[in-house]
């Protein structure tokens, strides 16, 4: 689907500094997610607060990534990802997604399983989103990826997992 | 700034429903703000929790809103809006600006003061966010505002504020 994007302002200016920006940031709470995917390009998956709900009149989300990372390139070639909402208890595969570990060694924490698209579904989280990208808005060093939803895994029992002032929270569910 | 956006998959495919795709949300924790405007359309604010960082580099973020409300028209007539990033002793004005009290009764509850936009800043809130919306990208019932943040305020101390599982979360902050 075509993004019709319209520009409003015209006028650049003097930008806030990159370290102010993500102190305030800092104090946006954000559900800790796994964003993962599988094809041609290879199984990728990592650690991401930066998802959101656009509209749920035919299920979009976005999802914004850095357009420098290996992961941007695996998920636009494949051109399908899976957004795992952790629990707190899976707070530790937070960190081994998040960090450089390599990508077998990260999957290798959990049993992943398969629903409708070839992206990894992590049994028990809190929710999984499986999405087909339908396009991508560029933002200097970040692309948005719009995602539409094709499919919605919910766990029996769930609980949250928050990063929030540069540390993890958890929060109660059921 | 024109966002080019790269449209990706071909084919349309029968979406999830919007009560399951709503459900499987809920279990996405989101940080609790008022995002408010004013100028030539007016002065608006309404609770958000579709607010997500882009990218540092020139400090952007997005704004997920409906393009049937009201406060739609108001912010992209203004150009310019401000994310108020709520603590948790601020959860009443979340209710407040989530309902449908008119305008002039929601911004009498507290005493906002303005900085280098004409978008209302809350005293006290965590972080305020002052920003030039720069782009506008449709899906469907919503629009993607892409935000230039141009100041960035930030409380003394401040907590957290996180709707999740359909119910609001304090989070310590400081």
């Amino acid at each position: 689907m075509k993004h019709d994007v319209f520009p409003l302002a015209i006028e650049e200016e003097a930008a806030v500094s990159s370290a102010l920006y993500r102190d305030g940031m800092a104090r946006l709470g954000g559900g800790v997610t796994i964003v993962t995917t599988d094809g041609p390009a290879g199984r990728v998956g990592f650690t991401a607060t930066a998802v959101c709900s656009v509209t749920d009149k035919s299920p979009t989300l976005i999802v914004c990534i850095n357009q420098s990372s290996s992961a941007f390139r695996a998920v636009t070639t494949n051109g399908v990802l899976a957004v795992n909402v952790l629990t707190a208890e899976q707070q530790p595969l937070a960190d081994l997604f998040g960090g450089k570990t390599p990508m077998d060694q990260r999957f290798a924490a959990a049993a992943w399983t398969q629903g409708e698209t070839a992206a990894p579904l992590l049994p028990d989280a809190s929710a999984s989103f499986e999405c087909r990208i339908t396009g991508h808005a560029e933002q200097g060093s970040h692309h948005v990826l719009f995602c539409s939803v094709v499919a919605v895994h919910m766990a029996e029992q769930f609980s949250g997992l928050v990063y929030f002032a540069r540390r993890y929270h958890a929060l109660a569910g059921t």
